[in-house]
């Protein structure tokens, strides 16, 4: 199952809005027979690659497969199908699918005879699959927020200026994970301060196409000529309800209810997203916007790059975020951290008790 | 003499004022015949243990020592000396001696016809040896300076609540650095908010003693009865001059000049702690102080506790230290990150550049 996760993660950022699916076939004397993993939307599903490469060999043996394989006809058939027909005669699953749709592959082996078991590896797997999980799970976006800051929080320094906080490897690593996300989201002070382009450079070859770049500008204060208008990518504008924002080139604007306390309701932009098949949203910023999602409960992964260097003054990397007090403090949990150059990338998540 | 490095180790926290050093002796064979180090102020140096471990092996052998062997008459005789009686050959230095009144080791024994080879692993051994070195090659004691805030750098919540940002763990792991010290120096505002005790829990044994308490307090403001003025360890408030405080107890009172800007003079504070020895101090902060230090470039190291959680408003871990522009950010270099319990401990120091 190890290698199953490991081979899924080949889809990492291409399969949208499909999950990564990794599948190890082995035959009936324990060896691999076949291996294979889902690379991009529309192409063939892990079981059937890895089913494809055992051929006869899959006959008697066992399919690790590190998300419930799905039963139903889409671009591709049912893998229960594929699975039985190839005659397998146990199946190993890490993560059950939570897709209404998909979901039933596991039943429907069992009927045949074939026995399922779920949950090797969940927690793993599911990590691996944290977007598309989200997405399903929560039926919204996954929220990545990042940052770039210095080791005591701050994104500029007292007189504004801020290039470059982070070194040039940190901003690499950033475009990658811009790449692997659908929409690149960032508020309008953004916009209004750094004038961003918000693609991802290089970018990945994707059947969805180049991440929607959304602005959240509740009075449609972008201005006409922003880099974020140009045609190199989508863009959504949201603006709030009844405001005509100047002209805006190709960029889809979209109006959306006001949130009682500033800005625009922030779950109506999700639930927007939801139903463009956005999996993962990689926010962007600023401190106001990403303060409010922090405040919302809507932030499902923290990626923060820190700088070895100090202020003492300027902009704080995260605005207002709905805490008073230290008991309301936004708890999460360390998951991951990395040198990037001479920088520090530190992945978290909610804590547990904050998730639902 | 990466094992003499590691060796030396051993002596960290209880050498003061003295350098902590390690020493292997090899036989004329090259096998290991002794190995010591220096544990504590008054007690035998490094080469001194090592020799008298190897004995009659050393004859004709190498030693390995992290630091030049010592050619003064002091506590102990002089290293130099020792090592040509017992007929060692060679001799192998990391890092030479700064201290004029050590000094001369590695000429004496060149002198009596035993080469010296100096800088072996010469970084290291004096990563190890930072707060003496600083001291030494400064003329002031070394700084490290701790702060524990949120990912986002914020040491309180907007109301100034701030219990705990950081676990357990990591507030034990401060209190062993707060033990490896010969002062922790707080300003005023943090005795003020937090009646701290200042002192280290468990303490280690050391010939001199507990820390040294010492409260950066311009106009004398130290409440009678702070914690601080305990007779547990001993204190020294440091106001301005023509300033007398209220009750002190026990706690000696020094007077110092005013800085230009704000508060008393830092420099003129570290020479007064360098007069009575103090090698390494563990600057707790809170803020303002700690930015005060860093605008007059006066910390060596930066040990920053950093908690899975973001508060996005409340007081920033580090007040205002002199950068105006973003060319002016303090700039540093990781040294090391682990994970202390839930959180994360990372080290820095000033980047090359700025050590001049
Ligand atoms: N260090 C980093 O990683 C990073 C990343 C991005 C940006 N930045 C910096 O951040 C600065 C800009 O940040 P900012 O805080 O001024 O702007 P921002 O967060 O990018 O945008 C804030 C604006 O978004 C709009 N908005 C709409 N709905 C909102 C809601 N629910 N909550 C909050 N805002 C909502 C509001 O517009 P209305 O006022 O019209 O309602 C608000 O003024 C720039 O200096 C930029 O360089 C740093
Ligand atoms: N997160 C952490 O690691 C941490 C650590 C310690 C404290 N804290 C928090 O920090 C807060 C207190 O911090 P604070 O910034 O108000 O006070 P502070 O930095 O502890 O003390 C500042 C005071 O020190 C005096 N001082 C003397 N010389 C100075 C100089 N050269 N530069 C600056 N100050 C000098 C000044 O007194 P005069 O005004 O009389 O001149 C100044 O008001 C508390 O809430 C505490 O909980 C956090």
């Amino acid at each position: 199952m190890r290698r199953a996760i490991a081979l899924a993660a080949g889809g990492r950022g291409t399969t949208s809005p499909n999950p990564v699916v990794g599948c190890v076939i082995l035959d009936a004397g324990g060896q691999v027979a076949g291996e294979g993993f889902h690379a991009r939307a529309g192409g063939p599903h892990a079981e059937v690659v890895a089913l494809r490469q055992a051929g006869e060999r899959a006959r008697g043996g066992t399919a690790y497969v590190t998300l419930e394989p799905c039963d139903h006809t889409g671009r591709t058939g049912p893998c229960s199908l594929a699975l039985l027909a190839a005659g397998v005669r146990r199946v190993v699953v890490a993560v059950a699918d939570p897709n209404p749709v998909a979901a039933g592959g596991a039943a429907r082996l069992r009927a045949a005879g074939v026995p399922v078991e779920t949950g090797l590896l969940a927690d793993e797997a599911g990590r691996g699959n944290a977007e598309w999980l989200t997405f399903m799970r929560r039926g919204r976006p996954h929220v990545t927020w990042k940052f770039a800051a210095t080791l005591d929080g701050r994104s500029a320094a007292a007189d504004g200026t801020s290039q470059w906080i982070t070194s040039a490897e940190a901003r690499a690593d950033v475009h990658l994970l811009r790449a692997r996300s659908d929409a690149i989201v960032a508020g309008v002070g953004t916009v209004l301060a750094d004038d961003p382009r918000l693609t991802a450079r290089p970018p990945l070859e994707r059947a969805s196409g180049p991440p929607l770049r959304v602005v959240v500008d509740t009075r449609g204060r972008v201005p006409a000529g922003a880099r974020v208008l140009s045609e190199e990518a989508p863009t959504l504008l949201a603006v709030a309800e009844g405001v005509t924002p100047g002209p805006v080139g190709a960029a889809e604007v979209v109006r959306l209810p006001r949130a009682p306390e500033t800005g625009l309701d922030l779950r109506a932009l999700l639930s927007e997203l939801h139903k463009r098949d956005i999996v993962g949203i990689f926010l962007e910023g600023g401190p106001t916007l990403a303060g409010s999602f922090m405040r919302e409960g809507l932030i499902d992964r923290v990626v923060g790059y820190l700088a070895p260097a100090l202020l003492g003054d300027g902009a704080a990397a995260l605005g207002p975020a709905g805490v008073r007090t230290i008991g309301q403090t936004h708890r999460l949990e360390f998951e991951e951290v990395v040198s990037v150059g001479p920088d520090l990338r530190v992945t978290a998540r909610p804590a547990p008790s904050e998730e639902n």
